[in-house]
């Protein structure tokens, strides 16, 4: 046997660029991003892609894109800008995915030019995903536009759709060339969008950062009464927690490592059984509150430490209990985590704390446990 | 303005391993190669989906893969061997990736677990596609069983299908986590098979490698007249050279750097023109010698060296003209440099040689000087 071995490393680097009217004329920093980007041999163009609740409340923005790009000799700003309906529906709809990839074709998107994409989580996931796919990936700018997308999805490097009834069954590892935070896009959220995406900074600070958790407890109220200062620093820690562990851990998760989902094998199994009727980061509330229940009963935290987490969850507004958890004697959840495990390739791995600001890998759980902390989520 | 920068390298390792009756009890190293993959806490499943040119050809094949892995604890082979129809069809039909995609879904087929193909080029490029964006990547294995996918495109890290009309219109960067490179599988090409892939071997010789180049002279006759050791020495050589210009070089073509594609650009649109009825293969041929012709014409090349990359090709019994290069008064063609241009991103790059083994990259073609080369070429 003669064998030949090939390796090789490939490096990836973006910034996340917090920014506020990155379209007003004075704000370069978007235009000097793109100017300054790769070959000036080649000749680029951006094709820009709005998820509909951006466009819906931000009526200004197509002229405000076009008046942005007049007169710029090194880049041409595709004319047609392409809006889909936002929301998890997206993911889900063939036709979107379809659509983006023939407006990059017929508009001659090459691996040089760029696909800017304006929204929400889920719609950063499919435009993300058509940009890695058309031509072997075009260069992808991620413009979130939702708390939780800037500060976690759009951070970081996963894209995908719904396939098959299975959410993300299709996607790639593929990391956009630079991701734009512009906090202008926050104004217009509903109060429950404002709210959904903090409970990733909580999942993040109770597993990594206590001083970041006792942070969030201090700031709950102004959070929940829109005070914006204070959200935009919830933000920036948050994407900051993000962007570390993708790059000091394994990034296209090739190995065994996990990626940062405490709270989240219930959240995904809740998503289902609510038909996405409840939002992915206010799912993500409920599967902390649940597995720091069971963390407690497991004697791994306090009483007084699980009281902390439940009362921050609550003074954000958050529900941490859905009658879905219990549906059908809780057999239903008990799916849930035989399907985590499957998707884990057969080794259970779930996320517990052992204090604030720290996680433990287990690899089993006591189901009688679990359902007797349904029981009292019920009632907290 | 605040940011936050990502910066991370991800690390590739894979073999290109040669072997011989890869199924057969005796031969252990695909068996142990697959055992000590991985976290062996892992439930795996291995899925192989097959090329009818070679299901046809090596009828014992099913009933092999189904003994070798008989008996295996740590494994578990999916009893359905899914096969389709081989060659350049298969990436033209959205049919063959849905099942695919479908028969990962249904068999449970996870990011811990193998999905193998065994075929020619264009049969690894769609099941690599669909094992690259099936949960964002099942861990997949090449099992070239053409010439040019065991001393080129298999080898590498591109996938892709055909969409709108276009050639790789969609594919992913996505390195296998192996390659068996089993000879016995050859013993069954068609001569046209047989012959097409020493194009690519020629191509990485004149551009990097006079001494490959000479080898290659000193043994055409014996590769036309089917001697297998000789052959497989071709194989070797030239998959270790595109295995290297992969490692050197921007593996996933993130930059500017080019490919390895002397002769190409011709031979992309030639595949097109004669609605893919020459193969690859045969297209690079015709290629390589209209672009040594021009870099003769350009004074780059004596006439000497000249003829005998003519001679090779013709020894191995390639065709170096096709009617299709004068086409519509070569008009055709002129397109086909303007149309590599466009995918390029506008600057054009061609590489022509300025020696035997050396190759140079340049900007500019003047088209008369390649019409003259057609007609040339036509003669020759
Ligand atoms: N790729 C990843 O790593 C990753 C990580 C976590 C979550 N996700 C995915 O993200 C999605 C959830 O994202 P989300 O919480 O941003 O919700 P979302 O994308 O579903 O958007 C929620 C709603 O807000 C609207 N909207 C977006 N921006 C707005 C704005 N500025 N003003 C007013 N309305 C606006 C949208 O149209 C939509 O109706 C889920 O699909 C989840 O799976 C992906
Ligand atoms: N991914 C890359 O980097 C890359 C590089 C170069 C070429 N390619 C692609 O590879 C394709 C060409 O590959 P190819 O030359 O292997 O041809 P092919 O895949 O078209 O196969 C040619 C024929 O041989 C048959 N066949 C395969 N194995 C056989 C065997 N052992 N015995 C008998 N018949 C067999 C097939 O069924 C098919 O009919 C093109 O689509 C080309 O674009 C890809
Ligand atoms: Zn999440
Ligand atoms: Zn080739």
């Amino acid at each position: 046997m003669t064998q030949i071995q090939q390796s090789f490393q490939v490096p990836f680097t973006y910034n996340v660029i917090f920014t506020e009217n990155m379209f007003s004329l004075e704000n370069e920093t978007f235009i000097n991003f793109l100017k300054n980007f790769g070959n000036a041999n080649f000749r680029k163009k951006i094709l820009f892609l709005v998820d509909a609740g951006v466009a819906e409340n931000h009526e200004y923005l197509p002229e405000a894109i076009k008046n942005y790009f007049a007169n710029q000799d090194a880049l041409t700003l595709v004319p047609e800008i392409l809006v889909f309906e936002g929301g998890e529906k997206v993911k889900n709809d063939p036709q979107v995915l379809e659509t983006i990839l023939q407006a990059i074709d017929k508009h001659g998107i090459d691996r040089h030019s760029f696909v800017a994409a304006i929204g929400g989580g889920a719609f950063l996931d499919v435009t993300g995903y058509a940009s890695a796919i058309a031509h072997r990936g075009v260069k992808h700018i991620r413009i979130p536009s939702t708390v939780l997308s800037q500060n976690d999805s759009g951070v970081g490097v996963k894209n995908g759709v719904n396939y098959f009834g299975k959410k993300n069954f299709l996607g790639t590892f593929a990391p956009p060339i630079a991701v734009f935070n512009d906090s202008n896009f926050l104004r217009t959220l509903s109060d429950r969008d404002w709210r959904s995406g903090i409970s990733e900074a909580i999942k993040v600070a109770l597993i990594k950062d206590l001083a970041f958790f006792e942070w969030l407890e201090g700031n709950a109220e102004a959070m929940a009464k829109r005070d914006e200062a204070v959200m935009f620093h919830q933000i920036f820690r948050s994407a900051e927690l993000h962007v570390q562990h993708i790059s000091s851990g394994d990034p296209f998760e090739l190995g065994s490592a996990r990626p940062l989902d405490f709270g989240h094998w219930a959240a995904h199994k809740l998503e289902y059984l609510t038909n996405f009727e409840i939002r992915h980061g206010e799912a993500v509330a409920i599967g902390i509150a649940l597995d720091s229940v069971y963390s407690h009963l497991k004697e791994q935290i306090t009483a007084d430490e699980l009281a902390r987490i439940i009362t921050l969850l609550k003074t954000l507004g958050f529900e941490i209990y859905h009658p879905a958890l219990a549906e059908n004697d809780k057999i239903n959840l008990w799916k849930g985590l035989q399907e985590f495990q499957e998707h884990l390739g057969g080794e259970l791995t779930i996320t517990l704390l052992v204090a604030l600001g720290k996680g433990v890998e287990v690899h089993e759980i006591d189901f009688e446990l679990m359902k007797q902390s349904v029981d009292i989520l019920k009632i907290s």
